[in-house]
């Protein structure tokens, strides 16, 4: 069996000035980094404003199991399917980050026949947003210890910094350092810690961000810490929101790239799914709106996590209307969420797929609830037993639902297309009543527990005496009327990891709020987020390599 | 008066593969980066590697003085006056670090008339270089420290990791850091600090490699530190090299831009010129060698520091052999180094300038000894008097030099005809007999000595008790054999920055050495040099901006 990165290498790729060209693009309108990858300019977006928008697909999943359930290939299957049957359709994804390539993942975009292409330049600097992220968030942490060290007119208070320095690596031992050590030249020492890049409040602002001026207004915004009387520091008053900006003038700009079919594919932004909203940006995706009949986009995690966030936050700053909602699941998942340990698996067991389908119903309830048309779509595994598969179209046709086998990783968009069709034909014949869950500037406590009773199923939350202390100190600074960003457990409804399928009657507990006053929400942290990953024992690095041919091994 | 970046923004800029195009290079040799930029192939060199060898023309100062001598400038300024007069000419560059461009600097991509442009690209990303080089250094450590955690096989000495983090900003923050604080989760703690990304020995591997597995196995070659034995442990026995590498694919390949009368210009690569050697790579000058009838180059600071080490370490790896160097100075630099402060150099003072010249006539010498002919650049400005240019030039010729008159700042190429019509009139007439100063197989200290008395003009050299010690372990382990890098102030021809004009009787006092044994040198250290610079009061950082018409302001 060829790996993905021998799929994609053998992938015959059309010049991105073709695919720039079939999507109605001009010369002026790209800007070329190599021969396939471009950027496009914002100013496409102006000239078509008034043209009518295309439909919005969000592919969302089930929680995510150990059995993988491969949200990123039925996205881009999918867009390739419905090229197939000739529908002009884009997609549009998050950029994966570089730190993931050199730990365990290896490489992120889309995989086996469903992938976008050159999957070795989407996965290692591709057109160079992550960095430019990374120097604009590290110019303000310069920025910040060069103010302190050269008198500290703002009274920044040294131990309530929040804004932590970046890299797009993973790191373990950045994660908590003391910095400015050495003596009076290096400023004053203080505790300090990095996170990955896609973690950064720059990178949730870039796709949270309607233009330019506007990610520089943002960037100005972000609360930095405070100052010694506890009152909020912002970035603009460092004065240096005006050069950071000027480092993402580029970085803005959506990128493309196409599929291995060479369906075009806009790849722009890639938050974090904890911290952040987990979604690409609101730009690329207006920008696809105006250039395809048909947009298919995806969002982190769950449906529980990725696609709230995806509706409560990324389409209300967006003013984004999805059509309809892709819920993707495998047997083998939903047997996971029965009960079925990794090793078995592979046997068929109808009773723990009747089990652990209440997680794939839930989650069908969740997406109605913001008044989206859903579509299941199966991902196929060999393993899947006839009376499973049936089950599972059974139960979600009783249900007002289609499901929908895909094959799009042996087959590409041809293994898609059944899927395609569903996915139109609710799109022609359901109505999209799109609505947000929650009024934003409701208090911060009613907008968790509308959370938490809706999507997760709980009965209620508990709070931490320093979550309570920090809502308190959000509203008294009136910081707290933004979209809630939750950052909870991808693996269950609940906040608990091991409780699978539909858990009842729990409670969850939020432990600490974060304002990420510049992109717009409030982070809601229910238990500890990792915002640093390590990497392994063997890190996927060792294997990959380039050899004197220029063949490129170890992406996968 | 318009700014640097006014003039810039106001050039008519040709498409950068016009610009190629007039090189002889065909569309599959090069990837845009833009309309403006573009990388060109490596299968270029390997392509035209029958065809004779353009001239090579090295810029170099004077020692430095605050007074500013304009070395860049005269170089892209040279590069468009032998245009001028009809030669095929081309401008090989170093690329600007992003820390100095929100530092004190602002930019660098010469100035006034003499610019490469897109200047405001060429200061930020660029084409993702530095970007790529940080990147690939910071997995190194990254693994270093993941290798600690992981069991620690190599038996790493925490205490004597000299391979550091880099990041590509002015933050003396990061100068001396303490990581993997936090529990057993983060690794072992231990003492670190980052270095600017230019400052990097990958930086210096880029340049001093001839192809991407040289790099490879160069990178693998780096002494990351020590083992609990005190043997070397090597960035190879970490199996990162590889992924190293790939991350640098595209940063081997050397960038093709234009200066603002669409001379052609290649920038890559750009060393910190204390740690390392201060030239832009071995590759690109070679290619620039194929593709042109004359390149002109730059080396760091002054002749003694940047001519030296571009002889001998450079054109010594490279293979390369100048045919002219140009000594540039101005008038004011002259004075300084004849005893006058700043505040005093815009009076006609001839008898500082008789002193002052004595820094020159030793410069002068100096490149002699390398067997190459020399040219003297005068960097005009308003307040020279003609009796002090005539006497330089008066000077100059005695010692059978000629000194020209430039004004590429105001004037553009049209300001360098004299200056671009000697120097072909020297290549025309005087051949370069190029030698190295000294055999790389020579003990340590009697490279360094040999340095020291005849670049220098020094009588001796002191080693410190440490620096005595390490030359005996460098030995013992077989680390010596390499040229050295001198890190010595460059406002000075001995070691001490005050010591101005033609010191002598001098010695100098290595104080400690380092081997940078991926990229084939033995760092000598004469005093504490500053490997990552601080923010000043005012960062440029806070000047620069970027308006909503699109206008960048702040660079300059």
């Amino acid at each position: 069996m060829k790996t993905d990165i021998e799929i994609a290498q053998s992938s015959k790729m059309e010049p991105i000035s073709k695919i720039a060209l079939k999507l109605g693009l001009k010369e002026d309108d790209i800007d070329f980094y190599g021969k396939y990858k471009c950027k496009i300019s914002l100013d496409v977006t102006e000239r078509l404003k008034d043209e009518k928008d295309g439909k919005l697909i969000l592919v969302t999943a089930i929680n995510p199991t150990p059995a993988g359930e491969g949200k990123s290939t039925v996205t881009v299957g999918l867009g390739q399917a419905l090229n197939k049957i000739n529908k002009n359709a884009i997609i549009a994804l998050r950029e994966p980050s570089l730190g993931p390539v050199f730990g365990v993942k290896g490489g992120a975009a889309g995989g086996g026949y469903a992938q976008v292409v050159p999957m070795e330049d989407i996965n290692l600097h591709f057109t160079g947003d992550m960095h430019a992220i990374t120097a604009a968030n590290n110019l303000i942490c310069a920025a910040i210890d060069n103010h302190i060290h050269q008198g500290n007119a703002l009274r920044i208070d040294a131990r309530r910094i929040t804004f932590k320095r970046v890299m797009d690596m993973n790191d373990r031992a950045l994660r908590n350092t003391v910095v400015s050590l050495g003596g009076k030249l290096n400023g004053f020492p203080r505790e300090d810690g990095f996170m990955i890049t896609v973690a950064s409040e720059i990178m949730a602002i870039l796709c949270l961000s309607h233009d330019l001026m506007d990610l520089k207004e943002k960037i100005g915004e972000i609360v930095i810490g405070y100052n010694l009387d506890g009152d909020p520091v912002y970035a603009r008053e460092l004065k240096v929101n005006g050069a950071a900006a000027l480092l993402m003038k580029e970085a803005i700009k959506p990128n493309l790239v196409q599929t291995l079919e060479n369906t075009p594919a806009i790849i722009h932004g890639g938050p974090f799914a904890n911290i952040a909203h987990g979604c690409n940006s609101i730009i690329a995706t207006q920008m696809a709106l105006k250039l395809g009949d048909y947009v298919v986009t995806e969002a982190g995690f769950g449906a529980d996590l990725g696609a709230e966030k995806f509706f409560d936050i990324k389409c209300r700053y967006g003013n984004l209307k999805p059509n309809c909602v892709v819920l993707v699941a495998t047997i083998r998942a939903i047997k996971h969420h029965g009960g079925i340990t990794k090793d078995k698996l592979n046997e068929s067991n109808l009773l723990a797929v009747q089990k652990g389908i209440q997680n794939l119903e839930k989650q069908i309830e969740n997406v109605k609830k913001f008044g989206v048309p859903v579509v299941v779509a199966v991902n196929k595994f060999i393993t899947d037993s006839a009376e499973e598969v049936e089950f599972v179209e059974k139960f979600c046709a009783e249900r007002g639902v289609k499901a929908v086998l895909t094959e799009v990783w042996e087959k590409g968009g041809e293994g898609g297309v059944p899927l395609a069709n569903a996915v139109v034909d609710v799109i022609e014949t359901e109505t999209s009543k799109f609505n947000v869950l929650y009024d934003d500037k409701l208090p911060l406590k009613e907008k968790i527990l509308t959370i938490t009773k809706e999507v997760y199923g709980g009965r209620g939350v508990n709070y931490t005496p320093q979550a309570e202390k920090q809502i308190a100190e959000l509203e008294k600074l009136g910081l707290d009327k933004k979209p809630i960003c939750m950052a909870k457990t991808q693996y269950s409804l609940s906040d608990n990891p091991k409780l699978l399928g539909k858990p009842e009657n729990f409670e969850i507990t939020v432990k600490e709020l974060r304002v990420s006053n510049g992109a717009g929400f409030v982070v809601v942290l229910t238990g500890d987020i990792m915002t640093m990953p390590g990497l392994p024992k063997v890190p996927s690095a060792e294997k990959i390599d380039i050899l004197p041919n220029g063949e490129i091994v170890g992406l996968f």
